[in-house]
């Protein structure tokens, strides 16, 4: 359970929009992205929510993976998105894929500012 | 985007085994969970882990919520778990109903220890 938990929340997006309202667009890029770093995608959700004229309004999704997940949800009403990036190391050290996988997805985005945090989970089971 | 993410690794959980290693029990009681505490359910994923021997060795899953997500995960082997409850602010202030949320949760799992982190998410959109 040791590894990784990365969080941003990016602000002032100027990144494709699709990226911010397509969910069909966002999971294949997400999953793809998974597994182009070297993670295991056992299972992804994405949804997309709508305003009260029906048009697309943000997306919410989720990329399970064996190493743990990815969550992202996107604000295209203000040009936000916020990601989680957890991966932990059972078989081996994934922490330098996990930051890779949070660099691209973010720099996919294209923000003007970012607020990142990273939090080591597990680690009283490694005491 | 605004909101509180509530981080935890549990240790030593001597809570029924059935929440470590029954995805599909796992999921109804976290989904169910979700509901009671007042948040919007919009997809859950569950996937239970198999070891060398077929037996089941821990499971992932995530529960896509309106407000954000709940994302849950067990080693059985070593009595742990890790929870994260993220929940937005986008209609109104959620954040008893992910204190309460997360407080259920993890004494479902009868922890001896818990590490604790909370990050408050998207504050640059509020300045």
């Amino acid at each position: 359970m040791q590894g990784l938990h990365l969080i941003a929340d990016l602000y002032d997006c100027r990144g494709p929009a699709a990226l911010m309202l397509d969910a069909a667009r966002l999971e294949v890029y997400c999953v793809d992205a998974c597994r182009r770093h070297g993670l295991t995608v056992v299972g992804q959700l994405f949804h997309l929510f709508r305003d009260e004229h029906g048009q697309g309004a943000g997306v919410t999704g989720t990329v399970v993976l064996a190493e743990s997940h990815l969550a992202i949800h996107t604000w295209p009403e203000i040009g936000a998105v916020t990601l989680d990036v957890y991966v932990c190391n059972f078989s081996c050290d994934n922490s330098q894929r996990a930051e890779a996988l949070f660099a691209e997805v973010t720099q996919a985005f294209v923000p003007a500012k970012i607020e990142r945090n990273a939090v080591r989970r597990g680690q009283l089971a490694a005491s």
